[in-house]
């Protein structure tokens, strides 16, 4: 083997380890950590985190990546060999070009500002979060200046999240989105309002016992798995054969089942992962979107569907006869695809959620331009809630308080979960046409065959090729939301009594 | 503050960082890690290994300590300040002294010995643990080349685990101990044949209710603590307010709350140490003998007294009235202090106990001066334990293969656990002295003042004294066997029907 290349892998395997460490640290600081533990493990992450840094914008792997330069010609695109190359060359020049100082500025600001916005949470009192997310948003300014400028201030923090994604291209479906959902959202308000989730009981150790019945047979396996209660549910790992999923549970509602499959989704990524990528930064999946794309469509384009639960619904019966031992199918299939705007993102059904992420992917580009001056956020988010989703914001805690990642200085991430929701319908397209029983298998409570499908088409490459590449690869086109829509019309109209729309 | 002593702080900080994410990394792989992430886990922890021994042994961390020579003598002896210098200029004096390769080279072929020692031992087939063994060992012998020649080769090793202790000093305090103990052992060995330990059932579920309720008194608390099941117990954790105790438990025996009071007693040592020294290479117990002095204090002069059980007796019956219902506590006391000599170390009563610890320190140092051959050890192994504890080994499992240390090539440890025992009952009766009415303290179900004598005196100083230091300023006098001795024979005497003997 190329001796530069040999080099190059091995100091990525070592700054992929600390990386991996900081995985295990920080899922530990969520599910097994001693609350007093915490302030010292702040430390110990933002040790890992400076050394890994620092090892990997040094002039070794700089003039590596100079070296390599023939040998990543010599090779096809696709190969592992170019990838890895192609990939920590654009990685090493994003990171080159921030400086350490402010790199870790951005870290410990974030850092101060989360139990600040969780006091305002709490309180719902914007104005003591507000000097914090000034804070946020002027280093965010800082960062974007270490860049080339760009046709919008907005692609530097996007391409963090989806390499390669523009503003403009996902702006342009998104306004799609909004028209067509909109619309959508509007035919259904009045049939759909009055049908509501299942309400319970489900006693938590057997929703435990229940969810693990369905993930066994998405892929889930003790051997290289995990699975753990958490406050805010998510996935994790520290390599391909030891995933981590979290979720959690109310006795009265079914969502922490929808949270567990969502969690197997990016589970599945990770662990799908061609064994020979292990602790190279192709290790993962290649954006949030495509991530996105996988925990979706196994919460909601499998989760969701009728096939599923005509498999299932007989044995949740069987482990909840309280609370559905006396309903029906065609009772409760309604109740886990309801439509009913809502306040709050997490909790928002399929056909309103991507209204809460283009608010916020607009308002973000509003306060980057200075459109929206920050002290106006609140009354402005109350506008567009009435304005999107036709409803009232009471308080600010159900209102801009309420999601994580402004304090965490996670601008831009936001579109990555609409993007998921379309790219989802895309790839479901796809392997409809591949999979043309796929339906008949979910009845018959097999899902290892689109395991398979996702593991080969999609999960095997890693990081290897951007967004774009990966979504013109898997689906033989660019980023595209008519399936997604097409998908939410017929299923959500179907089961809510639309007449059928002639494409 | 000093330049260079902040400089110097900052970078140890950084490497006790990476050591404590190696600490989470390890606990994590014992307790909670899905089985097929053993491989990249061992490349994990070897990462931080080698980043914390690179960044530890730099000429940086030489240049400060130089510059600091007159900074830690215009500080008291006794200072952080002077402790941290003095500590770290022997730490870094050791680690520089041995070669990366070697350093690599010891943890490699360690991880290697450990599936063919378990293999092995599984088999009960020394001859295919041989190769390993004899790795390990040439290993030591080149680690042992490292250091100006000492009096005996086995210094070097001891050194690593309990610094400053020579074997010339350990094997005095050994002679004593295997004379008087093989002579009490001799004597009780008709008088305690027939007293067995509890036989339960003790449900486990019911012993971590029952062993909490125990713990809590001790200083346990879930603000900064966990306990978790495991194959082997240990203690480890992540600061000093991230503690990590781990024990087993079986249906038919108290084990489980025995390893659960031992570890609880290293855990204290850790959690006691002075919150100033977090972060420091001072923030954890001096040695290896010291900690096992606290954790056989909790298990031993604590858990197996009987005021202890005055107050705890009648809870354990309420817990397991099935096994303890009917028995009165003077039936019951003598069965949790047995007297009979057995196969196993860890497994062995009080009495006992350190001559299995004696006959391995001999042993490895026949091994290393060339006395005894790696090929004879199995047979050596049954003379010897026919002649120190009279009973025939039937199998090399249950024989020389029954402990990991060889395998992980921790030659040198075994004397640790002997020398705990020993200090365990020096430091006792100096409490005695101190708290006069400490048993009375105990029936009451007290135990907060023994814990604050601990941290007062030894604890809070974490690795500020090398072990005889320690000794020297808890007991006001040199490491002595002879408070062990008494404690053995007045409880295990009296228990057994001993005549007292007259000091």
């Amino acid at each position: 083997m190329n001796a530069a290349y040999k080099e190059l892998k091995q100091r990525l395997a070592e700054i992929n380890d600390l990386g991996k460490a900081r995985s295990v640290l920080s899922w530990d600081q969520q599910t097994m950590m001693p609350p007093r533990g915490a302030a010292v493990r702040a430390e110990q992450l933002a040790t890992l985190d400076r050394i890994a840094h620092e090892r990997f914008t040094s002039d070794e792997i700089g003039r590596l990546l100079d070296e390599l330069e023939g040998f990543e010609a010599s090779h096809p695109y696709d190969s592992d060999e170019a990838s890895l190359v192609r990939v920590t060359r654009k990685d090493w020049e994003k990171a080159r070009r921030v400086p350490s100082d402010l790199r870790a500025e951005l870290t410990r600001q974030a850092s101060l500002a989360l139990p600040v916005w969780i006091e305002a949470r709490e309180k719902s009192d914007f104005d003591s979060f507000l000097p914090a997310l000034r804070t946020n948003i002027e280093l965010r300014h800082r960062y974007i200046e270490c860049f080339e400028p760009a046709d919008n201030p907005y692609d530097v923090l996007l391409d963090d999240f989806e390499r390669g994604m523009t503003t403009a291209e996902v702006a342009v479906v998104f306004e799609r989105i909004k028209a067509e959902q909109g619309q959508l959202i509007a035919e259904l308000r009045d049939r759909a309002a009055d049908v509501a989730p299942p309400g319970g009981p489900f006693p938590v150790d057997r929703q435990q016992e229940f969810e693990l019945t369905v993930i066994e047979r998405f892929g889930f396996n003790r051997e290289s798995w995990r699975i753990d209660p958490t406050v805010h549910p998510f996935a994790s790992g520290a390599g391909i054969n030891d995933i981590r999923i979290t979720s959690r549970y109310l006795e009265d509602s079914l969502e922490g089942l929808f949270a567990t499959m969502h969690e197997t989704g990016h589970g599945l990524y990770e662990h799908q992962v061609a064994p020979e990528l292990e602790r190279s930064p192709l290790a993962r999946g290649t954006s949030l979107g495509l991530h996105e794309s996988q925990s979706r469509l196994w919460e909601n384009l499998v989760g969701r569907s009728l096939p599923f639960w005509r498999f299932f619904f007989p044995r949740l019966q069987e482990s909840f006869p309280d609370a559905v031992g006396g309903v029906e199918l065609d009772d409760f299939y309604p109740r886990v695809n309801t439509v009913k705007p809502s306040l709050i993102r997490v909790e928002a059904d399929e056909a309103t959620y991507n209204m809460h992420i283009i608010m916020r992917f607009e308002l973000e580009q509003e306060i980057l331009s200075g459109d929206v001056a920050l002290e106006e956020l609140p009354e402005v988010w109350r506008d567009r809630m009435e304005q999107y989703l036709g409803i009232e914001v009471p308080d600010d805690r159900r209102g801009v308080l309420q999601d994580v990642h402004w304090a965490g200085g996670h601008i831009g991430y936001f579109p990555t979960y609409a993007l998921g929701n379309v790219i989802s319908a895309q790839i479901w397209e796809r392997i409809l046409e591949d999979i043309p029983d796929l339906y008949t298998q979910f009845e018959e409570g097999e899902f290892g065959q689109l395991r398979g499908w996702l593991g080969e088409h999609l999960h095997r490459h890693g990081r290897k090729f951007t967004p774009k590449e990966t979504i013109e690869r898997v689906c033989g086109g660019p980023l595209d939301p008519e399936p997604y829509l097409r998908y939410l019309r017929d299923k959500l109209g179907g089961i809510h009594g639309l007449a059928p729309v002639k494409v």
